[in-house]
């Protein structure tokens, strides 16, 4: 269960730079490539000829060639030419909006009538000189929602990534949870500890002492779908935390981008936006390195903790105080996928398909 | 849905050469091996004393000892002996009709009382010795009549197989389709047209020469249950192409035997007969070789096509004229499997297991 | 079908040293560890907070700590702690009762209340400084009771094992088997042969001739679950075969205790225990390397005997004199198990997960 309208991120567009990329989202199998222009297009990977993956061919002068027999497609999924045919009469296939955006490749899988790119997450260091990001993806065999849990309740640092950013005091510090509309805010505050191995390097990237106490913070940000913005930092303490002066601190965004594959399984865009030192390519590289270790920590975790779901799916989890991030993130998507429901049962002049 | 009353290629007897050879055909798990004086033996891959798979056994004076404990088993499906045991109450294993012929191992999966090694499709080369054969075997995860529509269309050499055998031309040159009784012929003439980088080869092999343009020509042969072969050759333009005499062309026979392992997935019997040079094995072997590098290219699409029709199962493809050799395949088969079932509706004296 | 109410072996303590164990047994994911002073625990493997599985943690001072969130499990089932929660509430899990003894750590998946130690199989070797033990562990995918088959019926060694302890003799002396209570027993003596590689060997490792007749026994001893001790050896012809003074033998005890994990896989603890030059371990190691390689040739007949019976599930196996072993300790197992059924459909004060 994942609402189908809404944008999620579908790849990086470095994916689509040499070949067409097929990737199933949301259980549907789409072909994403550069069409006319350059710009993106997302069909369903389905040759109505004979029914091959189009994502097996190759765009030559913004078509999209299928591999198998040469039918030329278009970006919005009819058949422009084959040779030796008449094709006026070919079967469309579905095309989904997609929109490149923020460095990141979206898509829309639901009634592209409502599909609109005002509606994409705005991800405002992603256009700004005095921010960097890296990141990458990871494949997990999970329901997206336990990977919404896993972040929105970062106790489990202290356990799962105990030698990197976990400390104890990520469990002593209790954490609070509010919504706003659909959002839901998860924070905690750490005053006066001593900074982990991450947030010394951080420290020191930033000219500041690494042997000092700091006041450290952890603010979650869930959005629907499955957007989960982390901003985390330190603070030389007594400085002001969270709104210290720049000179002072080392902050960063987590960015999470959680598109379900299927049910089951995820893809996963993971990585860090940072304002300080922001032209030090190396830096973002080693910082891509060291995140993309902790994060691989998750995935047997979440993996096995789906398997187990899975053996005994009548059993309750509880809901504790650490979970409310997740519990009103699942709170949040359940309205959202009952008002999809309820709209598409009331009735649309367009369905999905015959938009495509 | 495959013919079962029918003669499939189950092996190449190098694969039987030292031990017995399990091999699931048209959903039956069989033992090949040979028996007395070197006859070819087909079996239920099943010991009645406790299930083991009698493949794990070995040939003994002509009889298959089974490897678990030790039971005789006649190549007529009956125990000949068991140590300590009296047999005669031993209840009997199917034996499945099969025949070595034309270089290959033939299997009738079907009703024994009907399989008549008369019908097996008779391959005039393979006893002529002006004609040379090499080939190989491929599993490839599709229904078999997935790989008939991709050998009975030639277009897709264009895109599948542009680097070798592909070429502009294919594309452009309309095929003709005729049906006589079960066959299906697919015709393709190019005239006046540059040979690609294949029979340059074959035309330098022939003494000829391989910078003049040439009348190319694809005669595709399907026959049930699943046989395809396509007569191949270029002659130099101008000397009556397919008709040319033999000093002015090259030529050979493209040799595709489909022999269903399941529903979905397929033994690949290819290879290549040609009638030049038939005494060169070190040509034979390059040919193979080229031929099994080309063929591979086929693999993923057909089995990424077989994922992607499962995956939408109710949509129709298209069927155009380049597809008229595959779709009058499918006509003679399903009149092969409408009479074959018509026939068993119809009652027999004898029913296939009984007969065993 | 299995029984439930019994000991199984579940692991050998080294496999729970460092780290818990997770497994399943019996169809049932269980994590094993050391809990306070050392004692074996086991657990449904299944955190009650998030369904994290616990064998995923670690333990400290005897607390199994999941490595998800925390949370402190006690060897009762019941949560200790959880930084920041009151656990109090929390659900229990299931414990199962597990047992240290005789080297291996034995769990019983059924009805806590039934599981008396006492039942526990006894090794009168175990302690016994006269003797060494050495084994390992395999995991086969087919149902427990072909392997009890297989080990009730050695005849398969002259096929299966043909050139370690294999011998044409095996064949031709008829077992004998007889039933006591629910122990079932398989005798073979073989008087007057050569020795074979194996026991060449053992004779020599005790001072005795190898190149002299001998007289061989095999003793299979069934006791439900799934536990077969079999007596083997060899003594110089005539001097009393199994009956002779122990200086004129060789003798051992295959030890095999079949753990179900599904319907149709199992954990093998195989092993032997020998009464002769127990203080050599280096022979230890020698056996223990020879043993697993013969015992590993029986992995394929087993998995792939499974698959055709899964392949024809309708088809009646036969029952021959040498499989009276086999065929008997099944007859034993089906009262086992109809015991067990009938006393859980009389009604029980406390059910299993009750108790748990």
């Amino acid at each position: 269960m994942f609402p189908k309208n809404a944008w999620y991120v579908a790849c990086t567009p470095d994916e689509i730079e040499h070949k067409p990329l097929g990737r199933k989202i949301c259980g549907e199998p789409v072909v994403f490539y550069r069409g006319p222009e350059g710009a993106i297009a997302a069909l369903e990977d389905f040759c109505p000829h004979r029914g091959a993956p189009l994502s097996l061919g190759r765009v030559i002068d913004g078509k999209l060639v299928c591999g198998y027999h040469g039918l030329e497609m278009g970006c919005d999924g009819k058949t422009i030419a084959m040779p030796g045919q008449r094709v006026r009469g070919f079967p469309p296939i579905r095309r989904y909006p997609a929109v490149e955006r923020h460095g990141f490749v979206w898509v829309w899988p639901g009634d592209p009538a409502q599909a609109d790119p005002a509606k994409i997450h705005a991800l405002h260091w992603a256009q700004d000189p005095a921010w960097a990001y890296g990141g990458g993806l990871y494949h997990i065999a999970c329901d997206y929602r336990l990977m919404i849990d896993n972040l929105m309740d970062l106790t489990h640092e202290t356990y799962v990534h105990a030698d990197s950013i976990g400390q104890k005091e990520i469990d002593e510090a209790a954490p609070t949870t509010r919504v706003e509309g659909d959002e839901v805010i998860t924070s905690r505050f750490m005053d006066n500890i001593s900074a982990p191995p991450f947030w010394k390097m951080a420290l020191r990237s930033n000219h500041l002492p690494d042997d000092q106490p700091v006041d450290r913070w952890q603010i979650c940000h869930f959005t629907p779908p499955s957007h989960v913005m982390i901003e985390v930092g330190v603070a030389l303490a007594g400085k002001g935390g969270y709104h210290a002066a720049a000179e002072h601190k080392a902050s960063s965004i987590v960015v999470d981008f959680i598109t379900p594959e299927t049910e089951t399984s995820i893809w996963y865009f993971w990585g860090m936006a940072r304002n300080f030192k922001p032209d030090d390519p190396a830096l973002t590289a080693a910082i891509r390195e060291g995140q993309g270790k902790i994060f691989s920590e998750d995935l047997e975790m979440l993996e096995r903790q789906q398997r187990n779901l899975l053996q005994w799916p009548g059993r309750n989890l509880l809901k504790l105080n650490i979970d409310a991030g997740g519990v009103q993130s699942r709170r949040v998507l359940e309205r959202v996928l009952a008002a999809e429901q309820g709209a598409a049962a009331g009735g649309r002049d367009v369905a999905p398909e015959a938009a495509a």
